[in-house]
């Protein structure tokens, strides 16, 4: 299986850990987004989206976004279970991803390109009053997540699932190209991290 | 099973087109959002996030999140199928289903916040660019669907499924509620929306 990559995309990456937890060595191509060739022509086949992650199986189809694709290789590869084992279990994690997807990486993604790396594409329009709030908006998060972890261990309760890959992408990505990294002061939030990031998964 | 519903809101939508589709009855409760009770100390123990629809089971475990819903309601009741039956449809039915939400479903949502209903409310602060930017990104994402529609029956192939049902709820709201109904001459997205509005199911 081929994945469509960039090195310091965040989505990809999330399908790396995600494949490096369950021990599936996936072939990485390189989709150069620098020269924009995740809206070529040829690669809108793949996925019309015009976006990377992208699993290309061995027959040639194709899948696209991170969950589907994380989806897919806990269909084929089931242990260790990171989606939920039960119809509860699968549904609640379920729960807590979206939580992180809807209400904290779309707040990230709104202030990434509001921001001076995507702004200096001149491929957006810049609107800095979004910034401000998605600003505002992932600093209330965080501060919603450390109160959580003051009493979960993880983000869905006590083991390690997906939710916990997508979290600490969109920390991470947010920390290093965004310019919003948790406070401090945020001890719970801080501690998951360190925890999650001490797993030799991460290093993706 | 409780739903916790408030009439016009098109999330909760979602989840009671798809249990009329798999025959299941839930029991709706009003959650009045008029009076923010989607915001209040006891419903926040339901759902953290603070949103509606949140599933309670019998015995007071709570789900948020529709898409989570749905997923447990498909685990309870398998048929109709709407998620997919092998791993690859159901990966390529999330990816599609994801499409929706994250490109046309956010999009709409940034129009209804920065649009009139929600601004007289006085709870945002509204920003006219960002309503200009996504109301472009809503129609221009139209036009997508109306090319992929003219080759393909429903969301995700020849079948109807649970990206159906996202996209009619979408179409509808933003039609009703956010003055974002798509152009008439967009002839092949008019005719998946006539089919799919002919269902019982979409009475809901």
């Amino acid at each position: 299986m081929k994945l469509y990559d960039f090195p310091s995309a965040p989505n990809p990456r999330r399908v790396k850990i995600f494949a490096a937890e369950k021990g599936i060595d996936l072939e990485l191509v390189n989709c150069d987004m620098s020269k924009r060739e995740h809206k070529s022509e040829e690669f809108l086949k793949k996925n019309p989206s015009g976006k990377i992650p992208v699993l290309e199986l061995d027959d040639g189809r194709c899948i696209s976004e991170s969950v589907a694709i994380c989806r897919y290789l806990e269909s084929v590869e089931p242990e260790p279970n990171l989606f939920g084992k039960d119809p509860f279990e699968l549904a609640f994690i379920e729960s807590r991803n979206r939580h992180i997807e809807l209400e904290l990486w779309t707040q990230i993604g709104t202030s990434w390109v509001n921001g001076p790396i995507v702004g200096s594409m001149g491929i957006f329009e810049q609107i800095p009053a979004a910034k401000l709030a998605s600003d505002k908006n992932v600093n209330s998060f965080y501060k919603r997540l450390d109160r959580e972890f003051s009493s979960s261990r993880f983000v869905a309760g006590d083991r390690y699932t997906i939710a916990d890959i997508t979290l600490l992408s969109a920390v991470d990505f947010a920390s290093r190209m965004v310019d919003l990294k948790p406070d401090d002061e945020l001890k719970s939030l801080h501690r998951w991290h360190q925890e999650v990031s001490s797993r030799p998964s991460s290093d993706n």
